[in-house]
């Protein structure tokens, strides 16, 4: 290819496709680059969709991040939407496009073929799944069809209004089935109650939210269910069908029928693969195009990126399915490097991810507890916290729930949970700061994070997990664990005030200010479990039940942890 | 010592000394420890006592975080409040301790002595410096003193209007004069300003926030004046004196009056080295108490932590004084661990700070482009950018001002400042735990941080810093700054509208969606230097002109960057 100008071909146009090719053409201003997108948008913002919907980002345009005109200006991209790629010979490096508009298929040859599909959202061939009203969330499209369902009944509803006199049928859509709790089920589920939909959440898992582990996820229900949705879980969909007046029923396995104005399919998404398939190059074990650390497929003119590619997991080194934004736009800007001649490598996905529920954040970074022990994994150890987002004695702190798993061999930092109402994406960034690279929970306790009142606390949340941690470490604060409990002698050093609210059964209680005068009361043959509100006091009692010759073990993260434990 | 109880006294029951007395106790059950507290309070917030005295915290009760009762009965602490060290002799290993309830003065031994006697506000000897009126913010009692101040005047008022029908001079404090623009002033000016009143603030310096750079301390200015407030800046206090009707006058160096009902003196703070001047430890070259990495006083068996002990800054190596609660609260437990015989080392400071101001926020972590200067530190490379809090089409997205430092030579983050009305205190934490850990601009490309359209973007502030530095130092931007384009040939690749808001006298104009067809219009033997509006515009233009054979660099942060240039 000497003195000729690369040709590249990139197949999808929106966050990975979209970030190659502007990198490509930053390296390589004589590349011949020609991005091509299946659908009538290139660079749209997906995950403002369901905003879209609920009304909060008003304008459709708003979500149109750069727009094929602007490829073609400021990029000098050749940049075609409504085309899509109907045949690949990896033999001839050329690709089929047709036209969607014209319906003329054309022949080009490429140096260098970048894949960036996507992932499809699943729709399971289930009874009545075409039926109208019920929806998926991927596209613009998607989301313009939604907005006109749910305002198109509104007109009905509003010009029966005009024009009778009498009572009208109110055919407004009031009640919504969100299927499927994960991401972007919960952000539909968000904002149609925003919408003043009345919501119903069915989930085929016992728990919300499958990245998190199912305690964590315990608090998301709750916090739900307090929000007015009505959870199903443990239950998948069986199929769908018309009522008599038009609205939608939908059937779970379990049996029930839930009535609904609208469906929302959000049960997960499957990598795009058949382009990969037609090219005949490689696909992983999860299912996804099988890429190197160069984003370079089993065909070393064959890239791919995005939501598409399996990419391993930073943490454990697995093979994962990783459908984020961040990590597309990085992979994209790596196979442009690559293509123009540079040593840049893909590191692996932390699965760093946020998900705002109403006034409340979920987050995540780093593998989850059953993630590791799905790999056998037994050098962990996990601890529970409950701090303020910020100095409780300024206004507005809210109590955090954070979960955070650790290497008990050297400490490491392997992954944390945090939720809440306040400062959690402060608290989210700076563990996956942490977990990139490499950091202890020793680190933690010394890191130097921002505090003024209104913003953190002298120790934030991430020393003070880095604490607890250390200390576990360390040995001066053995743990426990609510499900290993059974049958230990538990010592709850709360004050009786506090055990009237809730106790558990069996306890000791010695208030803690009196631990020291009634050690006698205590066994030394046998180990004491510590509880107190969230594990603070109980460590404090753990301290003085150890340095007087009793075998003590902390229960980690205390009365707040039993509220949300797994076996609960 | 041996079977014998090691003796602890600390000095001074705030951050540090709390800490270290909380954590000895944890670690040695046996030992005996005294605690001593010149003050009326033990543990008490003083960073909340500006947000105490602007009404944000109404209570009094809520500074104060653990009370003397709770270090008796907690931890076993023989904690003495009114107590003050009036003798200390290291060769006997005494301190004389006078009660200031009794006035009865006893001595005490120790086997191990922790000073934690903090930073005194300064209080320069000028005329009339003791005037009622005048305040410093240090003390619970100080802050009760200005509430107290404020009030009383508010009832005079409203009193007046009770008994008496006709006019009536008003008293009410209207007018506050803050002298001092760092942290402590910047947030008395806000909560007086939150309280109604007039503010004026005199800085002696030619900016405020002095830990910033000039040029980022500028957005704070304009943005002081915005809401109101009277800044005065390379204008240093004089002098004060009472006017006729009983308030104050503040005169200037420059021989400036300014009126004011009440003062607040935020000069600055000075570490308190009496006691370690008692004790003949030895101080350091800022006038703080010398101590070694595990916080040992030239004394071995003297320890010092918190404000009054100079620290080695993270980053530079120097040694400094920073007066913060999170590593004086660290520092309080290594001292603690290193007497209970652990290997506890502090890792210096960082200097990683936040100051809410308004509805925004002031932070910085990691040396600052002029304390670089002074150190001769020719190694570094600065940039500005502009981007949005989160992705700019959900609602609510404000835009950050950051500035970023690192290594020419091996691309290590040095430090950065952060300013902004929404998701500042994600971005500080983020480079916080940056520097802590060693990262490059690389890492920072790579970091895999929290995206969801209410919290953040695809390509993070944070990732899009390292994007823009790694552009510099891999040579794909060659980078200039607004001080040095004097003479040189400026390219101004905005939109003509643009340029009619603001343009730069002599730019030759072509938009980017141009340039590539006009590129005969610009010289190939003379360096062109691009501007646009935030300077992403100018980078595609750069990389378009250094690919087509022309000498090239961006000006860092565009006409952003601009507007408040240090030369501007």
């Amino acid at each position: 290819m000497k003195g000729k100008s690369v040709k590249v071909i990139i197949v999808g146009g929106v966050a990975g496709g979209a970030s190659c090719a502007a990198r490509l053409r930053r390296l390589d201003e004589k590349a011949e680059i020609l991005m091509v997108e299946r659908g009538p948008y290139v660079s749209y913002a997906n995950c403002g969709l369901p905003y879209h919907v609920g009304g909060s980002i008003e304008q459709e345009s708003s979500l149109l991040v750069a727009t094929e005109q602007m490829f073609r200006g400021l990029f000098a991209v050749d940049c075609r939407t409504r085309c899509e790629v109907v045949g690949i010979s990896a033999a001839e490096k050329t690709v089929e496009l047709k036209n969607h508009a014209t319906g003329e298929v054309t022949t080009e040859k490429y140096d260098k073929l970048v894949l960036s599909p996507g992932a499809a959202p699943i729709r399971p061939p289930l009874p009545g799944i075409d039926l109208p009203g019920i929806f998926s969330v991927r596209t613009v499209p998607d989301a313009r069809n939604m907005r006109e369902w749910l305002d198109r009944e509104d007109r009905a509803d509003r010009s029966g209004m005009d024009n009778y006199t009498g009572f009208q049928t109110v055919t407004k859509p009031r009640r919504a089935v969100v299927v499927g709790g994960g991401f972007i089920g919960l952000e539909m589920v968000e904002n149609l109650v925003h919408r003043g939909l009345e919501v119903t959440l069915i989930e085929k898992l016992n728990q919300v939210m499958p990245p998190l582990d199912p305690e964590m996820a315990r608090l998301v229900e709750r916090y739900l269910v307090k929000h007015g949705v009505h959870l199903e879980l443990n239950d998948g969909v069986a199929g769908f069908q018309q009522a008599a007046d038009g609205s939608l029923e939908v059937q779970t396995s379990s049996g029930k029928i839930h009535p609904a104005d609208i469906v929302i399919l959000a049960i997960g998404v499957r990598p795009e693969t058949a382009l990969a398939k037609m090219a005949g190059i490689e696909l992983g074990q999860r299912g996804g195009i099988r890429v190197d650390e160069q984003m370079r497929t089993s065909n070393p003119d064959i890239f791919a990126v995005g939501d598409a590619v399996e990419v391993r997991d930073f943490v454990t080194g697995q093979w994962t399915l990783i459908p984020l934004a961040g990590p597309a736009n990085r992979q994209g800007r790596i196979a442009a490097d690559v293509i123009a001649g540079r040593d840049s490598r893909y590191r692996g996905t932390q699965g760093t991810s946020i998900c705002q529920i109403f006034e409340g954040a979920i987050a995540q970074t780093g593998p989850s507890e059953k993630v590791l022990v799905q790999l056998g994994d037994q050098d962990f150890e996990k601890i529970y916290l409950y701090p303020n987002s910020h100095a409780g004695y300024y206004p507005g702190a809210k109590m955090l729930a954070i979960k955070v798993l650790f290497r008990k061999s050297d400490g490491r930092l392997l992954g944390a949970q945090v939720l809440g109402e306040d400062g959690v994406p402060k608290r989210i960034d700076a563990f996956a700061m942490a977990i990139q690279m490499g950091c202890t929970v020793y680190d933690l306790e010394e890191a130097e994070l921002c505090y003024a009142p209104p913003f953190g606390s002298a120790k934030d949340p991430v020393n003070f997990a880095g604490m607890v941690a250390a200390n576990v470490l360390r040995g001066d604060m053995p743990l426990s664990h609510w499900d290993s409990v059974d049958g230990a002698l538990l010592l709850d050093v709360r004050n009786p005030p506090e055990l009237d609210v809730e106790s558990v059964p069996g306890a000791v209680n010695i208030p803690l200010p009196q631990l020291r005068s009634r050690l006698e009361e205590l066994p030394r043959d046998r180990e004491i479990l510590v509880i107190c509100r969230s594990a603070t006091r109980a460590y404090y009692a753990t301290r003085i039940l150890l340095q007087n010759g009793f075998q003590a073990r902390n229960i980690a993260g205390g009365m707040l942890a039993r509220s949300h434990a797994a076996s609960s």
